[in-house]
């Protein structure tokens, strides 16, 4: 255990534990009670933070919010329960009765009985103000606040609900899930741009490396999928991958997530084209339908025009064109685009591809990979990497299969269907050059 | 794009893109395969590996598995197809039809009208062996090959539908997912046990750190996931966790998987200990139905009297006791244990719950925050962290809420339900001291 966590857990005395199994509160979600179908005056407790405010001479209206949902809760009291305490922010407890509102705005209201404020907010140090729309770039410098806003609260709804899809669609094909090492020794030929992992100097620093290895943040999982892919012809990874790059740039994160691929006994870029176009329309179709009201908020407020980009490539098939298209050829709202590179060692065509969207860049880049050990072999020798990659090699040496596989920079396909432009507001916590927040 | 990666891509001809849609082929998984109904003599294409060659006079048996299903497919061809090539750990495509089989073994099987060797096995370097059942101990040495065993595919197919099933228990109980971040500078103050994280020394020095302060590898979501719960009453992250512990054990990895989760308005323990126990139970009920046959593997051949021990765990609700309860008590099969510790600072009581298995140890640990801004800032001030936490002090001070969390080490989860003795056999590449293989 770690000191602060440790001196963070609440101190209170246990006199009343053990107890009775606990029976369950009537407590209901703000996204249940605005779902509640032919309410009849239900007894209910809702809790969650004051959003609005609005005092008249009898009613005092509050609008409170959980996060649930984007839609806040109408309720409804008797103007004696009007309080200071009763302010944007603060946090409460209502009891009521839910029924059905008098209003169009909404189909029902808590009619409230009792009203506790469990947590008031001071709102002159409060960095957000009530009725107000803060830009996103004002709600970055508070990290650990900007949640609590709708434009932050829609978004990361809206990244949650596209993990459960990208997950479902995965398992709905038939894939098996695999947890790609974090920290690895692989990447030690690699470029710049890795973060190298150490204990802390606190600890007395060991004669060798920890780990016996120099040891690596990884760039992807591709090589750790490459080995499961000789024993499940289908397998993904959806997880952290890591950039020492130094750049601040509205599309770089020093840590963001990956989703990849690997499929065997694929024989063609068709192939793996064909799970990218499954994966992008499946995913976004189910977020869409999931939670339509907190897509609609970036549309809307955020990037106008996102939303017929979105349905146009949801409605059509991916476009193909080769990297020698032309440019106007490559603005098409969704492209697909094969590179027929040169590969570093001679004049080869490399069998890859590589999806870009205007305003994102590459969303997808996938490849087929060398399944054969001779070819692989001599290019490997001839980059004097054969004996860090004999495992590698091995792959091809008992049981080698073609196979292929793909990438999604996670944080740019949310970017992608959202219409948000700086990669920092679709992360929970950006991680950059200069910047480490909380 | 980094050197090896891109060495590693396959060079092949392009001329064949763009070409029309890829008609999708009758390939069949050998899951799909042996869940035929009523077969009639369908024409398929299975391909996977060779896991066991029978060749009689006239008849030759091949077992294919492709890491959907523990179970083969056998696959009858006439002797004529026989060939050296055709051995175990070799990949081959097989086309024929699908019948009903003569065999009680199994259902159906598939009559070959065409073998093809995909890729040969080289037998003798293998370290795998016909008809060997290796211990775990064994296939450790082997990271990069050591799925392709009947135990380990097992093992990864129940930790991929474990992964499943822990979202889909979040989801369906309305929390919200939170990518917590890995790389982070909340943990300055902590103990020792961290890993630092810094550039790669071939990059060029900076004169300040990257981040511009010192960062760390995250040992726990919950801070981030306590931001979280001052906007969404439910949030959830399963991710990474890092230790830079000098351990060997069986029980410890230096980067192991962690599901924490973090509830707003909690009251007492025990609303933490009914997500906790209902967590446990209904991941464990939707592997034990997803992948029954991979369980019993493991309960069957290497932990018998497991199946037993969580059959109990699944029927009886937890037990809970006190730290202060006998040894005997202790040893219970499966044991809630409230912890009422002496604080660090003072002899306070602390609402802290372990969930305590035998042979697994700690396997969920959580706990009510404190959130009383004047009793944290107290603290925090003794401790000189007052100005570190200011970020944490402000989720006190704007609209507060009484709320807490738990933890459940993956891996341990994992151990508990399969019976696995070792943690490194449960977690893809395991990472500890002196070993990052690949």
């Amino acid at each position: 255990m770690f000191g602060a966590r440790y001196l963070i857990r609440a101190l209170r005395p246990c006199s009343s534990v053990p107890c009775p199994r606990h029976k369950p509160s009537a407590r209901l979600s703000v996204r249940d009670a605005l779902g509640a179908q032919n309410t009849k005056g239900e007894r209910v407790k809702v809790q969650g933070w004051i959003r609005s405010v609005r005092s008249q001479k009898e009613v005092l209206f509050l609008h409170i919010n959980d996060g649930s949902s984007l839609e806040s809760l109408q309720v409804v009291a008797d103007s004696s329960f009007d309080s200071r305490e009763l302010a944007f922010g603060s946090s409460v407890e209502v009891q009521g009765q839910l029924v059905k509102s008098p209003s169009k705005k909404q189909d029902v209201e808590l009619k409230a009985e009792k009203i506790e404020v469990v947590g008031n907010c001071d709102a002159k140090a409060f960095p957000f103000k009530y009725k107000e729309r803060h830009p996103l770039e004002y709600l970055r410098q508070y990290p650990h606040l900007r949640c609590r806003t709708n434009a932050l609260g829609s978004i990361l709804r809206v990244r949650s609900e596209a993990t459960a899809a990208i997950h479902s669609f995965f398992k709905d094909s038939g894939f098996v899930h695999i947890h790609t090492p974090i920290i690895t020794s692989n990447d030690c030929e690699g470029a710049g741009e890795l973060f190298q992992v150490e204990p802390s100097s606190k600890i007395k620093v060991p004669e060798k490396n920890f780990f016996n290895v120099p040891a690596f943040l990884t760039v992807s999982g591709q090589l750790h999928l490459e080995v499961m892919s000789g024993a499940f012809t289908q397998v993904f990874t959806f997880g952290p991958t890591f950039r020492a790059e130094n750049s601040q740039s509205r599309r770089h994160l020093a840590e963001f997530y990956m989703v990849e691929a690997e499929i065997s006994f694929v024989e063609s870029l068709q192939d793996l084209m064909q799970v990218m176009e499954g994966l992008f329309k499946t995913a976004t179709m189910t977020v869409l339908s999931n939670c339509p009201e907190d897509v609609e908020l970036c549309h809307k407020f955020i990037a106008p025009g996102q939303k017929d980009r979105l349905e146009h490539m949801l409605k059509n098939n991916f476009l193909i064109l080769l990297s020698q298209s032309t440019e106007e050829e490559k603005r098409t709202i969704l492209t697909l685009i094969l590179i027929n590179n040169e590969d570093l060692v001679g004049r080869v065509e490399v069998a890859a591809v590589d999806l870009l969207v205007p305003g994102v860049g590459e969303l997808f880049g996938g490849s087929l990979r060398e399944e054969r050990y001779h070819f692989l072999e001599q290019r490997l020798a001839r980059s004097g990497l054969t004996e860090a990659y004999q495992w590698y090699l091995d792959l091809r040496r008992f049981g080698s299969v073609p196979h292929g596989g793909f990438g999604m920079g996670f944080e740019r396909y949310l970017q992608c269907i959202l219409g948000i432009d700086n990669i920092k507001d679709v992360i929970p916590f950006p991680r950059f050059t200069h910047s480490c927040i909380l």
